[in-house]
């Protein structure tokens, strides 16, 4: 049964035009006037984008003996009826254990996932198994490593080992990815905090300051240039790591910057909260900044030095962040995000004039399609790409609140803000996932993508 | 009688992939596999890509009582022995001559063109009449107006005329173009060159150096941003110009530099030549430079701060040239390349790996088709788009000769150079126009493009 | 009759140490332990430093048939009395005015001064007749020649005329100084605020923004450079002058910065006042900027790529000021600080820990007399050097205002403002001018500071 | 019996004047005109200036079961021979050795010295003993503690180790330094170019590019902001590195650049050298570099955002390069420089015009005795001072050989080089070492400099 969507213009990273869209199966079949299908969405004083890709999600993320709140299921409807389409994940090994390992566990998460999704693999540890299931990985279609350089005594890999890891990904066609903060410095302000009795949510942010990820952004373009591999650095969050980033793409290197919509409409007062769980809840790795680091994240959008917008969803309770209530180290990290990404991004981007629609849809879906190799397949309003669709209303507003978002928290950081811009229709392969306010769940629809090495970008 | 071209790739600004492309008069009908047309181009090995579009040239320009050697019949076949389907040419108003004046002149000398072409207009003098004729250039299809900050007591305007003109564009939703080099140090350098008795070719050089075009295209950075207009600086030869637009981008402005052909792959050793007529023909402004500032252009292509690759096309013959042999000053300004562009650029920018053939398409005829707002009427590979393609064969190989030139002119400045990255075929609007290294020539077939006011770039 | 300063530290831009000072009539002959003289000064907890030099001051300025408020007998008061002891004052010819016959009337003006001055030559217009003077200007020991790059229509002068001045400075062994704005967008700018109906106080800020600074302090750079003379860049306001001048001293360029005492403590909230006057009273060009731009200054002291802290003192009453009440380009360009500069410096970057007591001096007095070429007459603690003298009580505080200033006129910018550090004593050539918070006048006291060309700095 | 230097100019780093220079013992008791002594030293036609000091010299540094092989007797030979009057080395505790227990072996070491030294003490490992052992060492009057980011699994401390050592360092009002190269990346190139069979000298080059120069120099200089101390890097060879200081010090923090005449004066073609001998005789570590990165350190002291110019004096015989002959990470690390600095930095910094006389003085000699809180002891041309004195001829020239110099290697990396500029006479607290050419030998003459912590600069 085919599906047409009718009357919208089609906005893409660079085109905007009136058109039609033509849906069989998965698929775009047609693009163009006068369209005929068995069922009509209406896209009237409505923008047809691709999807929203999220390059950077922990779902069901294993944390001290339980999970991050929401799972693949929980997760991807947030996406959907935020108008993403596609989500990345992060797996993980622990300690000693293998990539495939690892990934049989994340392929077991994912069964239930509304919207397509891939996965990143995490290089959490070194030694010749890793180095020798890394192209077992990429034969996966998973070419993207993620490489912790804080969390200092779990996740934290050293520089000898990021520069073996960046030399095996330059064999093979990878591309590095940094978690960029001084996980040494960040281990030794943390401790002296909290012998000095600084033990609340406000100490997070002491512990990592802009200078500590700027210095790792920096530490980690050198050794992906040494080691002659494209760059993508996680989680942007301040002028320090823009500075770094921009340097060195002004030097021809290949690296990528990806700020989060929290750090581009959130800063750091949140953090002075008198409400303990008010401030918890905004506790993540980079912390949020103050406002001249949010103005250099929105003009690296504008300029190009910045390249994608993520959300790091990776959601908490209340109750699970409390287990950081004596001491903020034991807060687990992480915010939500993933339905108020694209609301957000329009709102503080387009509607403020910073960035055009084609734009937004470049750094919501296009960019990040390309450096994953998996456009035009995905991130493309093309005939012959997967119809991950969002049918945007820019008229259309609300305020954000926990109370009627998909996500399994009971609290939202951007509660109490007006959008205005979101999904009319959010369609994931041809299927409509959400539909006038409403999600239609069907959960077992999302597929895995698969990425070749050695993309063009 | 339709046309399909077979067996290719098409790469475009952002996809490269397999597809015949099906061509109904002048357009685009469709691209997919397994196209029939009435003719058919074989592209077996070769890559289809939009025309190249140049964005800067010279084309019968009157100089001291004569013209540019080259004029629009010989130009635009020129450029599409090269795979250039589009040129954007500079209506230059004489002192006290209404804008709609000049334009009667340049519709007039355009008529034999082989190719589709626009224009520019020049603001070489400033009064309420350019003021009142602006709309009326603009609803004539030309957005983008250019300013000399040079040739002081001829084109050269002042900062309160820069500032006013930019600012009645502002209003007009149109563009300001600037050629930035300080005119008044310039005249006063090459005065004192002079009285030295430093008459020579290579004075030029010494007469315009680096820093008078750092500092002009900073001062027309600040002008555009107080005035409020997208600001287009050509001719960026510099890292002391690119610096200048590299901090403006990244403050979030919106700023384009242009570096030529020419100064991405010449240098300034050619001035010190022991001919006179060697170093006279590559006088143009600004003059070529040191390595190190092409390093610099390589790299702003590379990371985006640099958008588009012209040519300046503006070719004297040696006799002309000659009008200068006692005075440097008076050597007429500017050097050929419209059918070196290409092939200089593919063969120095991809074959060294500094460019993807994607990013080759970007800097050549995208990018500048997005900024004219022409975009995707041209620079593009769509069906609807103008059958503006060159069909690129990689493996192609020539040495760069004045002897088998379509330039009127007695030398090339690229001549001995090997180039590796030729057009098979050049298309321009359905019409073969270039197969197999031969012109197959239609004067006139070449039509005005004209382009709408506030584009969305 | 001898005086002996006892007990104190003797504090110079290098050296801190305990030690008497001996003087013997206008200049220092002593210093060491215990030394013996006439007259004994306690310095006991106090600091003996070199005098302030201000660099930057318009004592009885014509200005629209009147003057400035302070002449140099107030003026010079107002110095002594906050530790400064010599001041370089502006003389300005008229347009057409011959620049000894200026000279004659700035010597006349200046009969009354309590301490020493020299003076500064502006070049407000320019033809062979000033090209012929700037001899004699140099030989009478005037060396440092101002430009205004704005005063459209009044001071302003060209750029080839800057050029033409420069060079003839670079012939002669002199400095070219620059008040550095647009002044062709600052009057367009201005034009378009009072035709808009913005004639407030609050209007003179916005036509004159920081960008209009930085692309002229880029410019004067980039013509001193082609000239090959030094450049000093007078009340270097923001980020945007400052990063030009640090661009340019990093290429190893011989340029100063001079932040204003203003724009370091005060920023443009002050232009929000709702009272008219006190708005009025702080237009001054460049005007108060804010606190990023603030940060930008004092990092540039910290650094060493802002060298000297100035005044501008151009005191004009409301009175005055009123002037301008329908216009805000009418309003008198002027504030006072001549008896603040040290104490507000000292309070704000001597006590927070910005600068160390020797960078104080530094940027007070002696990088100027050194750029000046009037070390070590003036700006050290040296036998042979004047006795220019302030003892420094780093323990003493008061709160700045007008009612008991030297200034003549009837209000303080800084008023209200508490500062701690203040002079015990100030001795000009010697003699004691101020002591325990009281001036002893003696009008004529001062006497001019002729300075040779051709300095080793 | 008392000296009296007659006829000379005294040039400081900010002062120029005729005077005689009388000398008492160890000191300066007078400096004016006409002075009397028992014994004239004639300075006609030369410069009084403060002798140099070389913070940054390895002598008798074990090595391998071997020694460098200058060591304090030959060392400060080679330094007063060279106008150099003091000279810094490095106490490096063995892994384990505590730090007391290190410097009293080279208290044992330096018993021989013609003139006066001091200590900079390494922090080679970190626990608890070193911790403790630090205020000891402190006050001994070594303040100054190098770290070193390079030489992994010998020499080198990680992150944390920075971080804890320079924090201590803050408590105590030391001043942390740097030998920064990422040691961990400089390890993996090194294994691989070896693994690739490139064993030869030019391969050390290969090993250390200036890119982890540059990393390891922003990563120190975060870690030292963090920890809230001052940072000294050593040895500042490239524009990477250089960006680094430049960049931390206009945000106006306390960091110093110390480039080595070798690296300012010698490039990488020397590697390139096909004798062996040759090009592993100029193996240190950083490597020399590219002309490129000359012109950033001129640069650099030109706009003091570099500070000091130093040898890293590391001398070692060719049998002794030779044991690297299979495998140049066996190339002992280090070159000559102590007797050739002032001439070599004269000859290329002063003669062409980059720096000024006192701007030497101030590079090679003030500006370090004020780093290490020593002035204005040494450093200075005060009465008081230390009569540590260079009475320099800048008309004196010769070519630098190793045949006839004071070092005991038998070659000289400036072998050949024509210098213009040299010591008549070279003063060690008061005594004549060098006079008219000759060493005038007095091992032990020379005395431990102490140095008090919590220094003003
Ligand atoms: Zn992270
Ligand atoms: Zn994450
Ligand atoms: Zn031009
Ligand atoms: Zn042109
Ligand atoms: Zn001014
Ligand atoms: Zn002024
Ligand atoms: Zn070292
Ligand atoms: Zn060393």
């Amino acid at each position: 049964m085919s599906k047409v969507i009718k009357n919208g213009t089609v906005v893409t990273a660079d085109l905007t035009y009136k058109a039609d869209v033509l849906i069989e199966g998965d698929v775009i079949t047609a693009i163009g006037p006068d369209l005929q299908g068995d069922e009509v969405l209406d896209a009237t004083g409505c923008y047809i984008m691709p999807g929203g890709i999220d390059p950077h999600t922990h779902l069901e993320m294993p944390f001290m003996g339980t999970y991050s709140a929401d799972d693949f299921e929980s997760g991807t409807r947030a996406a959907l009826a935020g108008g993403t389409t596609m989500v990345v994940d992060f797996a993980l090994p622990s300690p000693g254990q293998g990539m495939l390992d690892a990934l049989q566990m994340w392929d077991n998460k994912s069964t239930r996932a509304h919207c397509d999704y891939s996965f990143h693999m995490a290089v959490t540890w070194w030694d010749k198994q890793v180095f020798d299931e890394m192209p077992a990985v990429i034969e996966r279609g998973i070419t993207t490593f993620k490489h912790f350089m804080a969390y200092k005594g779990a996740l934290m890999v050293n520089d000898d080992e990021l520069y073996a890891s960046f030399s095996r990904l330059s064999e093979l066609g990878g591309i590095a990815m940094v978690h960029a903060e001084n996980g040494d410095v960040v281990a030794e302000l943390s401790a002296k905090l909290l012998a000095a009795g600084n033990t609340g949510p406000e100490a997070h942010a002491y512990s990592r300051p802009p200078q500590v990820e700027g210095e790792a952004t920096n530490r980690a373009i050198m050794i992906a240039d040494m080691a002659g591999v494209p760059l993508y650095v996680v989680h942007t969050s301040c002028e320090e790591s823009h500075e770094a980033i921009r340097r060195a793409r002004m030097a021809g290197k290949r690296v990528w910057g990806e700020p989060l919509i929290q750090h581009l409409t959130l800063d750091d007062s949140e953090y002075a909260n008198a409400d303990w769980d008010h401030a918890a809840r905004r506790v993540m790795s980079p912390p949020f900044r103050n406002k001249q680091h949010q103005d250099s994240l929105w003009a690296g959008l504008q300029s190009g030095s910045l390249s994608c917008v993520a959300t790091d969803h990776c959601a908490f309770t209340t109750e699970q962040k409390r287990n950081g209530v004596d001491d903020f180290t034991k807060i687990p990290n992480g915010t939500g995000g993933l339905e108020d990404r694209l609301p957000m991004l329009w709102t503080h981007g387009v509607n403020t004039g910073r960035l055009t629609p084609n734009e937004f849809v470049a750094v919501t879906s296009t960019n990040i399609a390309k450096i994953l190799n998996c456009y035009p397949r995905k991130g493309a309003v093309l005939v012959g790409s997967d119809a991950d669709l969002v049918v945007w209303d820019p008229e259309k507003s609300k305020t954000i609140s926990a109370t009627d978002q998909q996500s399994a928290i009971d609290y939202n950081v951007f509660e109490g803000q007006e959008v205005k811009g979101l999904p009319r229709y959010t369609l994931t392969r041809g299927r409509v996932a959400f539909a006038d306010g409403a999600i239609i769940p069907e959960p077992g629809h999302g597929q895995f993508v698969a990425r070749a090495p050695k993309g063009a970008v």
